[in-house]
């Protein structure tokens, strides 16, 4: 080990003692909350008028020291950085407010906003709510890719059967697949969509009623899943408690009772010697 | 002690004894109940015609009793009255009344109504029916901030990139925090909002669905949460029921045993008894 | 007891032993899911054009049966008729087609079709699947009236408040209920009423929106508790079910050790009166 | 057993055998796949202009391959074949695409695509998945039959009172039945049909307010009593499992107080030879 590399390691720790140090991180914090209350002020067309510059001064600013944040991260941990997806989460929504908006793209404008979701990521209850709701997915995976088929199943048959006379609503395969999912969550499903196509397709119905049906139920179970799992869990932990306590109950009862029980030993043993005392001193 | 003093103790003994009294509590309870009848009576514009001023005249006078129930209790009880939420709340709902309503304000008049809500303060079913929703909300707490956060993100989002285009829906943060809640409950969210809206920006989709399968699901996770407390308090008692059994069965059986194990130590206790006589009789 | 009451109670009997037997309530059934099937045949005009007389003809034999049927088990049970809920159901919906409906009232005409109602009341499993929906109901009575009033105070603030500007919705008490309950089915809420009434009253939402969170927030309140209820009596009865496995198998185990235990009695019991004999022997 | 039969067994076992090899049903699951995605292609008119010739030549042989599949399997199988649902489901869905479409009906264009569903029947988790929903529904029959008979009879009673006015919404039974299921989805149900009838007649929430209370409350309860199932299932293989351990620890506890017993029934034993002995030696 050189004197350069040494020294990297030695910057490397300090920056990652820096970095996790308490007041850094709340520093960090602040300045979210405060950009979030900036980037809220910028929807004020008066506001933007009377002191638009500087809200975009404090954009940059904000910009460089969460930049800066990040790259004493990358310094501080090298390739660990990327193990943890809530700081890719960070470098992704940083990143956004580096992309060019000169072509003054409102949606660009727009996306820089989701850096306020580093709140997200940056308080410890947040992460544990977001964690806990990620966590409801995989046990949700195989409900979700059956509702996935029935959705492109029912929206390449939308649009083979209603795309011509209905271009608007299923026009193409995506347009379909909108339009179900606005269906599917009874959205102006039949006043605004199924009556009409009626109105040609006389059995259209017959295609829209057993996919809200199929939809529904599947989703309804997905949600009794949920709760399923999330109750069983909580029931296994208190039965493994009570279970616990049941085990030491009936451990210390037998304890007792065997304790007599050697205490009879004991005394058949005083009693056998003695007897033996007896035989040696009836023999004697 | 001087005796000002110990009149005054005596006096709120007194008036704290008088309101506690049951004819008291259910005069009130009348009272609240009378009122109500008579707001919903005022609702009437033919009632209004013929009776009107008698309307006005039973609305004073009930609340000069509430005002006088109200100055009593606070003397009663004084600076103890507002250790108890519900207090504060006939107090505010009260206080609504004596607001000055010359200027005609239709509101001010609608407001006077919430007196109507005591019924849920008075009665102790009520009281617990809503203490157990209140209680359901800490909770639910972290979530509900999380929501907050996607709530203000997407608003922000929405007002700047939406906003020109749609005044009225996405105009200011507060419309568009307004229009999102209204997307979040799913009304003409897709034929009312987002088709409209994708007229001009094609890509709101990927805004506006992501944003209902987030809060959608969110919610669900606010109701699961919510149901899985509930439900362990129910199973914890359950099963703290159980093992109360259980330990009962268990020690009674075992003592059992255990008797009949002390009873063979008395037994061998007899038979060395003997022995030591036998011993004695054959060595003497 | 003369004669005449005996062969009164004599017929009774029969009446009796008559309107329970298999083939009689079978054919009641029978004729209920005929009688349903011809009520749907006159909702059909081409089969009114054509067989219209017929079918009144058979809705007037029908309901002969149905009175005959009623009247015999009155006669035949007494007083003790009105003990069922479900006779005094089936006495009122048969009533309905007693009705004169001369005056061509087509209120009328669709009331007697409650008729095939008694399909839930003449078949076990219906019954049951109706009584678990209304054993439902006490569980929920607190939470119901709490609803109850909090729509009340509602309905009286949005007469007063906007019945001026938008009678068709909040003109009356009666309409502002309506419309209150159309906005906690949440159907049209903002788009249709609340949006509109903003444009009135700008600050109109600050009186909708919280009484959509607090009904939607009362109504899934509403369902955890019956949830939570009907889920407690199965794990309560499960729970039931263990203790009483637990019960037997603890009883067996210790009833083993208790058994050697008490062998071992019997043994020392024995030790003792050699030992007697010994003593007496030994002395001897 | 001629050679003829033989030959054909030997045939049948080998069909089997190939049919359930691995590489067999994963080609058929990708040839799936593919066709779904060919079918998806086909939605879209600038890929159906440059390479529709293509994609009517893929589906042939797709179909090609698929009607081989299944007539190697009802050889393989013989009538066993039409043990398992799943093969149903696949002959129904393949069959399909076998129907004539020279007459370009559209609905006939779109039904080929259900093919796309045995995407469902294909890979096992997407079986199980499906089978879980399926095992859901027997559960439900009663209340599912209970929410069948509310509805036929407020159909009947919606046509007959409102038939005449509303021809479009309840002229028929059948468009009464799809009104009333799009009103339980309380899809426009005030704004679009209940405030247009009540102008004609009044009192027409009398009948659909009930009518949604009623089915929301059986719906709701449908899905309690669906989530209690499922529920129960977990918790009694929790309540087993805790039970078994339960079982263990007291038998192993009880084994441990037993065993020290019967070493006292051994001591007492040697005591009771040496006592023998003794009275042996004594009386010798």
């Amino acid at each position: 080990m050189d004197s350069s590399a040494q020294t990297e390691g030695t910057l490397r720790d300090r920056a990652r003692e820096f970095v996790e140090r308490d007041w850094v991180t709340n520093s960090i914090l602040g300045v979210i909350i405060f950009n979030a209350i900036t980037l809220g002020l910028g929807t004020s067309d008066t506001v933007n008028a009377h002191a638009g510059g500087l809200l975009n001064v404090i954009d940059r600013v904000v910009l460089g020291i969460f930049v800066a944040e990040l790259a004493l991260k990358l310094f501080a941990y090298g390739l660990r950085f990327f193990t943890s997806a809530w700081n890719i989460f960070d470098l992704l929504v940083v990143s956004v407010g580096l992309l060019p908006d000169s072509q003054g793209l409102s949606a660009l404008r727009g996306l820089r906003v989701v850096r306020a979701l580093r709140l997200l990521s940056v308080v410890p209850q947040m992460r544990a709510v977001v964690q806990a709701l990620l966590d409801a997915l995989p046990g949700m995976g195989a409900v979700i890719v059956m509702i996935s088929i029935v959705f492109y199943v029912f929206g390449v048959m939308a649009t083979l059967m209603y795309g011509d006379a209905f271009d608007i609503w299923f026009g193409t395969l995506g347009r379909s697949l909108y339009s179900l999912f606005q269906i599917m969550t009874l959205e102006s499903w039949s006043m605004g969509i199924v009556r009409p196509v009626m109105n040609v397709f006389p059995y259209a119905w017959a295609f829209f009623v057993p996919f809200i049906v199929i939809t529904a139920f599947s989703v309804l179970n997905l949600f009794i899943g949920l709760l399923v799992n999330t109750m069983q869990s909580a029931v296994e932990a208190e039965a493994e408690a009570e279970f616990e306590k049941l085990r030491d109950l009936v451990k210390s009862e037998t304890d007792v009772v065997d304790a007599h029980v050697m205490e009879l030993h004991e005394e058949i043993k005083a009693l056998r010697s003695e007897i033996a005392q007896l035989k040696g001193g009836g023999n004697g």
